[in-house]
């Protein structure tokens, strides 16, 4: 004991000297949603913090020039702290930044807030330091692992033929396997089903959902129907309309797909009126845009708008914040599992070692990582085994950074030309004068 | 990177070897409650697990004999475990233990729930041992330090002339200062007066908190004025009637010392009775009596029952569960401070961590540890100042076992033969036939 007091006292506080914001851009293909279309990359930010005994903390975020613009301001309260300080970090950023209020999140489901992003992107980065500092990993720092590895689900699109990228709408025929399932349009039920059949085969997954709001909802459900059909009643599924149905018809398509669908994501929007939709229906609604944030539990809580939230600590102010959105949702008899935008494979090490730590996890989580081909992270892309990823191994979240991957991914950005996301414009370079609307059907 | 790496493949996790659970007797003088009168010594259970490595983390409960029967149940459940592994931890004990229900919890306010117990204090020497192992104080481990001193409120009992222990109702003449005030009479105002200026005048609390639900509520709540009088308008009061009065008592008093305490504690029984309470005051109410649990907090928010929760580690399930019932406070609006029992230094210790890490601090804690004079931590007991205590320095709690104090304490448990808490049958040795009511007044 007494050694240990005696290094404690002479300990030096590690300190943040340098702060790293890479903007990426990696390639992704023409899915379709609600907001419109994916452009032909995907941006990410990738934050580095490095202490002064030279140990990099990284984490990722979804990436715009004013999420980096504010990055750039957050450096000086930052810099020259303690990565263990995260409350004091959190306190100076909220000073700085304001609190989060629901009004900063806007109608499209990738809005982004500055609070929770900056601090998500430091916390992430402060607990990769920590870990290795620690000699542990980021799920021992969240009270440890209850499984060894994470299941996702599936994640269909509708979708343009094309890869994406420098190719936009054409493919690469030298594909073959998923990446050449991942180029082929689906734009009806039997492409949806292929693009199940390639993705699960490919990956493993136990479990499908499909991103709706792109076709009219008979479209839609009738690829639910579809999916059951070809996977059988063992697959659970699911359907994310993203809040462009009427109360009336997300009663009236939810009522069709009772008995058929794990849960309905977002069939409406506000939480009044998915409160609505869920007195109507016997399938558990859950959400990643009624609810979205701490300061809307409340109301969520007294109208009852769901029964799952689809939390993703990238809104939700990073993995302790996380834990305690979970114990939240134990409290008041609410699921949780995870949404997901477009990401690589630091985000998904981030929400494995969150996913490890859950301890009621009854929803495989939603990722984006199967659309994705690019990689900043050293060794590759991380590996799926029967829809799962293992916790990785090592301190910290387990995954370093390939410097020259994301020099190339940072050119990629540089060279699009893109700055944020606008689902919209993409869509109107091929249907002119489409407009995002918040209640289509 | 890569010798951190390799450092980390070749760890070897500890292990829990050794569990030594050892019931002690504090000297606790006559103090004075709702449920009778404080036996000549207050129970604790010391906790300590030892690590293969010889690492030792120390915690502390209220004590009795089924909660150490209990314990001793849980050892085999720990034993081998990995320190760092507590959500794994708490498994095994719900799956055990059963998880809580709030039937679990009687009328007493010291009532016992086996699980939230034993979890907390295996958590907490657990958290010692991690802070031990990481060269960390826990602070650091709850995301670390808002505050370097955590402030308490002066914790007045109306008490029988007597210093406890072995002297019982009989004081020691050589006393001086605070330990000759402790051993006073204390039965009206002008008595509780002049314990609060002894005591504040010891450690220098800034608030004064009263145990009331022992005299009729006009002698206790002319005791809050008496107080007002002789401390002035900047020396925040309140008032703990342990919730022995109607909804008519409590308004009516209630409404009487609007504008001059600055929470009334558990005035009345059950979370609807404080919700009119609530409604009819313009008082903040707080509650350490009617949401006890995770359990309760549904219908406490529902209810509208209080405005600041009492919170306690040993009762909430330790110091991360802790700051997730800080975020649910956050989120719904609620404040936060904390309750206690008897105790000695590992209990405040722990909340002094826990209270540092706290981000919206805006009561001064209740502590005990004022009426204690015994200790079993080395180098004593833990220094007031201004009326706060320094979050401790050194790794992990920052305290250690006095073993010679521990032993000694053991024995006073031992020779004492009190099994567990049972003020009422204390009172009847003083008031034949003494009944413990639930409503009083």
């Amino acid at each position: 004991m007494n050694n240990l007091n005696s290094n404690f006292e002479n300990r030096k506080a590690p300190k943040i000297r340098e702060i790293n914001i890479t903007p990426i851009a990696v390639v992704d293909p023409p899915l379709l949603n609600a907001a419109g279309l994916h452009a032909p990359y995907a941006l990410r930010t990738i934050v580095e913090l490095i202490t002064d005994d030279n140990i990099s903390g990284i984490s990722e975020i979804p990436g715009n020039i004013s999420i980096n613009a504010a990055l750039e301001t957050a450096k000086n309260l930052i810099l020259g702290r303690d990565p263990f300080q995260l409350n004091a970090m959190r306190r100076v950023l909220e000073d700085y930044f304001g609190k989060e209020t629901s009004a900063q999140r806007g109608d499209a489901p990738w809005d982004q807030r500055k609070l929770v992003h900056i601090f998500s992107s430091i916390e992430v980065a402060c607990m990769d330091i920590i870990g290795k500092l620690t000699g542990l990993p980021v799920v021992d720092l969240l009270g440890g692992k209850l499984r060894d590895a994470v299941p996702f689900s599936a994640y269909l699109f509708y979708k343009y033929e094309g890869a994406g990228g420098e190719l936009e709408f054409k493919t690469d025929p030298t594909a073959t396997g998923w990446p050449a399932a991942r180029q082929a349009s689906a734009l009806n039920p039997t492409e949806i089903v292929a693009q199940a059949k390639a993705m699960c085969k490919e990956f493993g997954f136990q479990s499908i959902k499909l991103k709706g709001g792109v076709f009219e909802p008979r479209v839609e459900v009738d690829s639910i129907f579809a999916l059951r059909t070809a996977f059988g009643p063992d697959t659970p599924l699911r359907i994310d309309p993203n809040a462009l149905w009427t109360v009336e018809t997300s009663i009236k398509y939810g009522k069709e797909m009772e008995g058929y669908i794990e849960y309905l994501e977002d069939p409406t929007r506000g939480q009044k009126n998915m409160a609505t939709v869920r007195k109507a229906l016997n399938i558990p609604l859950a959400t990643n845009m009624c609810t979205t944030s701490f300061e809307e539990i409340p109301d969520s809580i007294s109208f009852g708008s769901e029964d799952i939230i689809l939390s993703d600590h990238h809104f939700w102010g990073g993995l302790r914040s996380s834990m305690e959105l979970t114990r939240i949702c134990q409290t008041f008899g609410r699921g949780l599992s995870m949404h997901s935008n477009s990401h690589v494979g630091i985000s998904l090490a981030a929400m494995v070692h969150l996913g490890a730590a859950i301890p009621d996890f009854k929803y495989a989580l939603d990722t984006h990582y199967p659309w994705q081909s690019d990689e900043v992270i050293a060794g590759g892309r991380l590996k799926f085994k029967d829809g799962s990823v293992e916790v990785p191994k090592g301190p910290g979240l387990g995954v370093e950074l390939d410097r020259e991957a994301l020099a190339r991914l940072h050119q990629n950005y540089l060279k699009c030309g893109l700055t944020k996301r606008d689902d919209e414009i993409e869509m109107q370079k091929v249907v002119p004068g489409w407009k995002f609307k918040t209640v289509r059907w």
